[in-house]
């Protein structure tokens, strides 16, 4: 193991720990702000530090095509690219390429693809992705794997088959020493799969273990039935991180099944349109804790977006004056409800490792449901 | 006067002083950022905060269709609404009504136009653009104007009748006295309607004087002839604002003929379009004080935008950086090219006011000059 994962309490399922990394030490349940394209969507590194976020998340595969793995390499690396002096994690590109549905061709050796900007055509193998994971240099590096339709069994063990292959060829490619490298378990929502993966990358053995293919379609249930699968199989002592995931409704529930490690372009998106996170109930029944700021009814509405939120959003902004900026499309808008969403997440991982660490995680968990007016299990 | 000019210092025609709000004491000369909607866009009142600003503009005729004035006054006014504690200026409105060409007509009485957003029908009149400005509740204040074609005589002659009846109904239907209200010069390029405009404005009595209808087609001879025929017959101990000018260059120059007070949405109109103003001469002889970050040779430049700036963009990112966020069209570079252009012209004004101070503006105007390809007066 590159970097150690330490001081690790557990409460129930529920885990915290300590991941060492080249660039700081990132306490865990974490969840990591999306950087796309070498930037969290509306805010700038100082924000995210001022935020309290330890890591965050870069694009392979967006990074690749715009400006290039190699411009980034000759610049000084991601880190010193984007002025982001913590901890970063890239994904291997997997995910977005398979993504391109149409315009991409899997075989044994790869996938070839066309570029979503400019359709020019390019290549990924597991000895690529990692040559670009080393050229960006993120302090944790992905092994690139085939995000398969979840409900198809067949096509699952075809892709399980490519995703292993390509794991052990990832392994062998990796040159850099001062890069963690994760594995990532797949297999749709098949236990005999998912069990089969987490198996065969553990007996490999990595650095940590991402948890892929999950929150594609699948249900709550199914998810939460695969995370009690790979956590009944993966080695306690390394950090696990379920891609992709998610909600705070998920971050508790996962945090329940033994997840460490989270990301999400739910915070940021969900900004961007106009929407904001609460802790509260909402005013929709069926999205019981998020509003919607471009509704008419917050127009006069001199409130924060949360009563009571330390963010800098609600202890400077009305849900009014926020609801004039996102219906006049103005970039502080979105710049306020990216602060107000990411506060949110950023803070509720930190209270849910404090619960672990005092033994009180299920009283936690438990209390977070009562704000809520559905069952834990029908959220979407 | 409602809120005294003090500490007047002169250096040649260019001034210091001390302007007293409600809000705070803005040291002149200023350059005021333009924050249309309620908001500078790209940055937050914090980020205005440390980028020394000390009173910023909004605009009337925007923020009287949205969220309307009535609105933000049941909010407890414009600066509780924006969250910006400083001191703001509200324009009248006139000159975004008059742009509105084809959707608007004038009469004596006041201006029909239509809605840029919906071509609802609305009407200015003196006594309404001050009963906006009154709900708005900005600490500076302006008379309705008619802002005509430049070079028009007969129009201006006409046009100045109509603005000079205006200002004195402006002046009878003011109720606040916690509002300063500047009466606006206007007149063309000609000498004697501008002397005329500024001695009949002066006669009625203002806080202050709004220069209008400038750098809106004439040569900058014509805009300096203009500053130095006002200049001449103003009182000395009322500030002075130039409305919206301007480029660095005009700052130096304006000064150097008697102005006090600047706006202009440059900075941050050009930093959304991939621009930085810079103190050094640009790349391009065309514009000897910007930069194109949009521009393929800084795709590698790992240069700060302006070498010894000490902004936070160049203090922690490079042009290449920079040039990829605005490619990408991320909203960062945005924000990092406005905080940029911000501090330049910020710090510009600083710069000039102890220069004024120590009495060596002349030598600054010189070295400005010297690091500049162009000669002063063939800028454009």
């Amino acid at each position: 193991m590159t970097f150690p994962f330490e001081h690790l309490t557990t409460d129930g399922h529920a885990r915290a720990g300590l991941l060492q990394t080249p660039h700081r030490e990132v306490p865990t349940p974490v969840f990591m702000p999306v950087g796309t394209q070498a930037t969290v969507k509306a805010v700038s590194p100082r924000d995210l530090h001022d935020l309290g976020a330890t890591i965050i998340l870069a694009n392979t595969y967006h990074l690749y095509l715009r400006p290039g793995d190699e411009r980034i390499a000759r610049l000084g690396g991601l880190h010193r690219f984007m002025g982001w002096d913590g901890p970063i994690l890239t994904d291997s590109g997997g995910y977005q390429v398979f993504s391109l549905a149409t315009r991409r061709k899997i075989d044994a050796d790869g996938v070839t693809f066309r570029s979503h900007i400019d359709g020019s055509e390019h290549r990924f193998t597991p000895e690529k992705a990692i040559a670009i994971q080393e050229n960006l240099g993120a302090d944790i590096i992905t092994c690139l794997d085939e995000c398969a339709p979840p409900l198809d069994y067949d096509y699952n063990v075809q892709a399980l088959a490519r995703t292993h292959a390509w794991a052990e060829r990832c392994q062998a490619a990796k040159t850099r020493r001062d890069q963690a490298l994760f594995g990532i378990v797949q297999g749709g929502i098949f236990p005999d799969l998912r069990e089969q993966s987490t198996r065969f990358l553990t007996d490999l053995g990595f650095d940590g273990y991402a948890i892929g293919g999950l929150s594609v379609g699948e249900t709550k249930e199914q998810m939460h039935a695969m995370l009690e699968v790979v956590d009944g199989v993966l080695p306690t002592h390394q950090p696990r991180y379920l891609m992709g995931v998610g909600t705070p409704e998920d971050l508790v529930e996962c945090v329940a099944r033994g997840v460490d490690m989270f990301d999400c372009v739910l915070p940021t998106r969900l900004a961007r349109n106009g929407g904001a996170l609460t802790r509260t109930p909402g005013l929709s029944p069926s999205q019981p804790s998020r509003l919607n700021l471009r509704n008419a009814r917050f127009a006069d509405d001199p409130d924060p977006i949360e009563p009571g939120c330390t963010c800098y959003t609600c202890t400077h902004f009305s849900r009014a004056y926020v609801r004039h900026l996102t219906t006049t499309n103005e970039i502080l808008g979105h710049h306020l409800l990216t602060l107000h969403n990411l506060h949110l997440m950023l803070t509720m991982a930190h209270e849910l490792r404090e619960a672990i660490l005092e033994g009180r995680f299920q009283a936690y968990r438990e209390e977070f449901w009562q704000k809520r007016p559905v069952p834990m299990n029908s959220e979407q």
